[in-house]
């Protein structure tokens, strides 16, 4: 039978019930196929800072390096907002990334057909929904040197980012999300802003460049304020999606909105080797933390990405996603994807029928 | 009786179209309040390239500098879009904007009664949207120093760009939308990426520092993912919205799109003095290029900012906004906001009706 070890990182607020969930749902469908997992949980984000005053503990970042793939449930708080940069949870979570090399974040956004409700578009627009967003994580504003404060020529204070993209990093991105559309329908839309960004210049002639290798996928570019529109005006016209780090963090947001379940919406991100990063879109959410609430099926299904894209177990991947569909169809609902003539449900119960349909 | 200078900047596309009309109206309007117009016509964008080389000639701008005030129709097509960046369109509306540095560009974001339909966005969500998106114009990324192309210690090329903000930039857009919201219905959301960048962190700092200027408008926070989202989840929540220039850029147009029709909203940008530029929010749409097909309600409405922001004629402006209403309620419509019952119209057409109605 196969072994692998998972890093769990529960992370703050709803994380460690929805992870708690997950890894039920992860050994239940790992054991129906002679699959054995060895979980190690360790701290990071908010928990990590009260527990040894950092962010993301260097212990945390070599087990996670070590083992076959990460699970990480949610970071951050109302206890931690003022802190300074450094010592912000959500600094944890750039490190760890850029600490695993993860470049790729993949972020699916479907309408599920027993969900379609829930999107505040008309039911015309949203249903049939299905779109990948693939995200640059490791580069661009959110890493960029130089960054700071500084004094300009009048002894002003000013705050500065750098924006910033080499060959290699688009290159290797375009490629992910060349393959990610190749999978899926073959259209791939590269966003960017290269009417008026050198940074977009490159990206937008090296997406093009890569293009070559792929003959098979159709191309197509757009700007990211035209991008942020035709989301909400006809958000069936995308297939895959794959623009830097930053507009991938508003367009993946908006797109996620737009399924009306943002609940249920999980994430991958890889890099060229190593372990993956599996985690649910959605926040800590501390207001509802600790009390049996929380939507946990975006991190089971981010446990199913971890199988499929982390370990290539394709068939334990999609008992899970099977189990999820099979618990919506049966009408189980948490709080935030409820709507009438269904049941409410809790954490926990979420998770227990979900164990049924496995 | 009054006289004011006006540049008309008709551009390319449908711009000659949509100016042509707006100013009947204008003039009409103002001809009504004892207002006399003397108006110029300049070239600007490709127009301005096929006859002078460069997508802003000295003249235009010094012309615009001089009058008192600006009404730009639309700029960009394809037939420029693989010039070089100082060769294409854009960058003459760049150049513009930090030419007669208007700094403020207001956006609003309606949704009208009689074209509740047109959003994309079930009923109850899209009913009485009304807010406004201030948007930084002359700084950030757009114009920040340095910015190009480059080799880095690999030997890779790399694209770069500065997102940088000046204490005295973040401070004079505060209150540009600090008294907007004043004006409005009181509350102020700030959107920034203090979780990550430094150029926001200074923004937050100083948007909180004006805000004790306004003890009477509400202040808020929100990080551009989420408001990415929150503008599809519920848009009603917003009354003001202050951002930087590409945030500005990307929420505006998703904003736009929420209301279901582009096709009909203005936009102002202003300076601490000297002549605003009005504009609609719409594209130059060279596929429908002079085939009497466009809506030019969006200047319309544009030229009633200008009266209203640029000259503070306020009767005048009110007779233009209430001439559209009335025409939209007589049922006429251009092709992009027609809905069966209604009565189809061209660019003219729609022109002669509001000039009734004025
Ligand atoms: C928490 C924050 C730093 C993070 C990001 O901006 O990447 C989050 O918004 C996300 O998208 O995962
Ligand atoms: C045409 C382009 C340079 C411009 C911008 O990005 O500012 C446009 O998108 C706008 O919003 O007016």
């Amino acid at each position: 039978s196969k072994r692998y070890t998972i890093t769990l990182l529960p992370g703050d607020g709803i994380g460690p019930e929805v992870i708690s969930v997950a890894t039920n749902v992860l050994k239940l469908a790992g054991s129906l196929e002679g699959i054995e997992f060895k979980f190690q949980e360790m701290p990071v984000g908010g928990a990590a800072l009260d527990l040894t005053g950092v962010p993301l503990p260097e212990e945390t970042l070599s087990a996670a390096n070590k083992s076959d793939a990460v699970l990480l449930g949610a970071i951050g708080g109302y206890k931690w907002d003022k802190n300074e940069k450094h010592l912000k949870p959500e600094t944890g979570l750039l490190q760890l990334r850029a600490g695993l090399k993860v470049f790729a974040n993949l972020r699916p956004a479907t309408v599920l057909p027993q969900l379609v409700d829930a999107s505040t578009l008309k039911k015309e627009v949203a249903v049939g929904v299905d779109l990948m967003v693939v995200r640059e994580l490791t580069g661009g504003i959110y890493f960029g040197e130089p960054r700071g404060f500084s004094t300009n020529e009048n002894g002003e204070e000013i705050g500065f980012n750098t924006e910033v993209y080499a060959t290699h990093e688009i290159d290797r991105i375009a490629r992910v999300a060349f393959e990610t559309a190749r999978k899926r329908h073959g259209k791939l839309c590269s966003v960017d802003k290269a009417n008026v960004l050198e940074a977009s210049i490159l990206w937008r002639k090296r997406v093009t460049a890569i293009a070559s290798e792929y003959p098979d996928v159709e191309l197509s570019h757009m700007y990211v304020d035209n991008a942020a529109m035709q989301l909400v005006r006809n958000p069936k016209q995308f297939d895959t999606i794959v623009t830097n780090n930053i507009f991938g963090d508003i367009l993946s947001d908006e797109a996620s909105m737009i399924t009306g379940s943002i609940g249920m919406l999980p994430s991958a991100s890889l890099g060229e080797s190593g372990p993956g990063l599996f985690e649910p879109i959605h926040g800590s959410a501390p207001d509802i933390a600790r009390q049996d609430k929380a939507n946990p099926l975006a991190t089971v299904l981010s446990a199913a990405m971890l199988l499929k894209y982390g370990l290539g177990e394709e068939n334990a991947a999609k008992r899970i996603e099977t189990a999820v569909l099979d618990t919506l169809s049966r009408g189980y609902r948490t709080g935030d994807i409820y709507s009438d003539g269904n049941k409410l449900v809790g954490c926990k119960e979420m998770g227990e029928e979900v164990l049924k349909s496995v």
